[in-house]
């Protein structure tokens, strides 16, 4: 049962009486009708004997908001005189700012900063395009895109009101890594389009993170960008997530004591996440991966195979079996779901291996319930907060591209995402069944992660500018 | 003769022996050779009776500042350690940061600023698209769009080079008015690529700020998109500088006592800039324009007259006269001269009419040595900061842009741009022939500037969203 949140909060300033159960019967009321009383502040206490005050709470949706608004009315000698909502306050005017690193006081720092010193300094990069990493802020910055064609679960919103998110995300980097990311929300979904756009922008940026770019556009997209582009191209519900996911899989597998190259896995949902996730699994050389999406298990027999449903039709599946999801999940030691809500029960989890694990990551209702799931398996993981190991790409992203700008890297690697996956695992020192991912505000992680990667960029092609 | 200014200084690290003399002696090296110190700084004394200090000085250009290093190296006992170029300092890691508004210190605020709480933002958004003026960075966020094809007067530099000015300009846009703006070079040059890409960008923004496009493709890029989109685009080189230069004339003639409409005006230059300007006097009525490029007065007979010449002909030169820039001087009131250096003395200035008012903007050189300009003409200005009434643009585009988001303006007109060019006249109470025009750092500018183009977007057909 849904649970009222932050995300849904509201403040209501009310007149009441001013009497000693005032404050009591307003968070009861509010109590009675299911809302969750965060704070309480008198705003003012006037002369005749009436409080004004603020009290805030979290509610599930805008209907129950209003249950909550008429609970407080039909008190005797109330007044709602209105009702805000946190979350779009916090919201107005935008997330973002763009700030001068340099002074500008008086005349000597506009020489410098603006006209005429700005000259010499154009000249140096046209001179040497490599300088554009140490004198601009291409050295710190990284582009978030997205075409709004599936922002977060609501599908296609198209690029205002993506921008929401992609603010967010740019604050996420920032807060977490201190990296300056700019929100690049496109008003086009044409592939093509979208590849030369950010192509055009490409220079006065050190990274592009994807994002929220509906599949299956979004693996040309990527693909053609890390052929185009000299700056590492990295799209964060594919690799965000499968570094989290192979991350987290690491430490489920050491609290279970076993290996992965003993291991058959079943990944359900094929789209970005669960695409990726299967291509750096097999990085890792998995005992057998087993893709299944809503036709059932993918195999090479199987008609209308896309692009990228060939290619793992080609890459998983060792004995080429067909079946549904529930075939699959027989003696498989590991469940990833990345895909839609409620598919299987515990019925279905019982045939798995033993010491199973189970990753149901649909938001925001997994594939199986994780009440029966944590009945039965060895260890699970969810996408969301309020259960324990919550599979979160602000464990990624944020250090990823802090090594990877640090390293002035060109590309991004499976080596590279391979390393800040063990990165994110090794914060956790001692795993247990509820403890597989370091927690989201673990300042340990990003600098781990970051250190990882920079390191990687010196292991493997990819050489520092 | 060229001054050294803050646009080259530099800091050298020495060691010199302790004496009395030390400073003294580092000090007359540099001034011997034209140098201009502007701080002395000890960094140690070590106990060998060495000092080390950090001499900073302002210098011509590298060949200079090689010079005056090696004056410093030529002192007995004296060894230059490093020599740092203080504006490249200035530069590095770029002049911008993004930051967040929001904080994120726990769950809660993840809640609200991200998932899930920011989803039912979006949705807002995506009901009413008007409403991301209100929740998201578009309400207070300009793009400085370049093609660095004209960037300052240094050419076609291209998209990585030009990033440093629009770092400058943006920073420029934060310290006078608090607007954000974001750097977009663009990496082409293709006329219809930049159209289609800046639309493609538009729905972040709250305006268009294009800078440093060659012209003549700049009038068509501005031009489309002022068709395409429903925020305000505006050309600095174009509309900032006619916009000052407007406010200049304006109490130059106040100086002079004469009426614009009386006036016969000599514009010489007619690209970017000097084409905004003859539109926008237009808009004023003056007496009479004449129009004078490198092949003389513009005229409706003469031969090979693009788009832009060809309205510029029809819509000046009264009397259609042909000649040289000699002929367009006879008896007028005013030169404006956007061109090049050096193009007339002092024979041609004395058959100017008489209280003779002279803007000549051609950076670093004028159309005419401002001390012949000055010993002659009622009123000079130049594009220069060593030289009474600098013209320049910072005047104009912050005030513009905050009083163009503030309104929420779709659009912008010659009304708006006359009412800020009377504002900034209108800063300067009583002008005189030293003072036609505002400091660049009178903090009275940008505010007039903003309210007098608010109020001029409720004059004019444009209405808020």
């Amino acid at each position: 049962m849904p649970v009222p949140g932050p995300g849904y909060a509201i403040t209501a300033r009310v007149e009441v009486p001013a009497s000693a159960s005032a404050a009591g019967d307003l968070t009861m009321a509010i109590g009675r009708v299911g809302g969750v009383v965060t704070a309480f502040d008198v705003v003012e206490a006037a002369h005749n004997e009436i409080l004004v005050v603020d009290i805030s709470c979290n509610a599930l949706n805008e209907a129950h908001a209003e249950e909550i608004t008429a609970a407080l009315e039909a008190l005797p000698g109330v007044r709602v005189r209105k009702v805000s909502d946190r979350t779009f306050l916090l919201h107005l005017g935008g997330k973002l700012s763009v700030e001068s690193k340099v002074s500008l006081r008086n005349r000597d720092d506009l020489s410098r900063a603006y006209t005429p010193g700005v000259a010499r300094v154009c000249q140096a990069i046209a001179a040497n395009p490599a300088d554009a990493r140490r004198l601009t802020i291409k050295r710190n910055t990284v582009a978030v895109v997205t075409d709004g064609s599936a922002v977060l679960g609501l599908g296609n919103l198209g690029a205002a009101a993506a921008m929401p998110v992609m603010e967010g995300k740019a604050a996420l980097f920032k807060r977490f890594a201190g990296v300056d990311a700019w929100p690049v929300c496109l008003d086009t979904q044409d592939t093509e389009e979208i590849i030369r756009t950010v192509q055009i922008l490409a220079p006065a940026y050190g990274g592009i993170n994807l994002e929220d770019i509906a599949a299956p556009r979004c693996f040309e997209i990527e693909a053609r960008l890390r052929e185009l582009l000299d700056i590492p191209v990295f799209h964060d519900d594919q690799h965000g997530t499968a570094v989290v996911v192979l991350g987290a899989l690491r430490n489920a597998l050491r609290v279970v004591g076993k290996k992965l190259s003993e291991c058959k896995v079943v990944v359900c949902g094929v789209g970005a996440a669960g695409s990726a996730i299967i291509r750096l699994l097999r990085s890792s050389a998995p005992g057998d991966v087993l893709a299944v999406d809503i036709n059932g298990i993918v195999h090479p027999g199987r008609p209308g195979l896309d692009n990228n449903l060939t290619w793992i039709a080609e890459h998983t599946n060792v004995e080429q079996v067909s079946g549904t999801l529930a075939d699959a999940l027989i003696d498989a030691d590991v469940f990833i779901g990345v895909s839609a809500p409620n598919l299987f029960g515990a019925e279905e989890l019982a045939t798995m291996a033993s010491d199973a694990i189970v990753f149901a990551l649909a938001n925001p209702d997994p594939e199986i319930d994780p009440a029966i799931a944590m009945a039965k398996a060895a260890v699970v993981a969810t996408g969301r907060s309020d259960y324990p190991n919550q599979i979160n790409n602000v464990l990624a992203f944020p250090g990823v591209f802090r090594g990877l700008l640090d390293a002035q890297a060109r590309d991004i690697t499976d080596a590279m995402l391979l390393a800040a996956s063990a990165a994110i695992a090794d914060v956790v020192t001692e795993p247990n069944p509820s403890f597989i991912v370091p927690s989201v505000f673990d300042s340990a992680v990003a600098p781990a992660v970051a250190e990882a990667v920079r390191s990687a960029t010196g292991r493997s092609d990819v050489a520092p500018v």
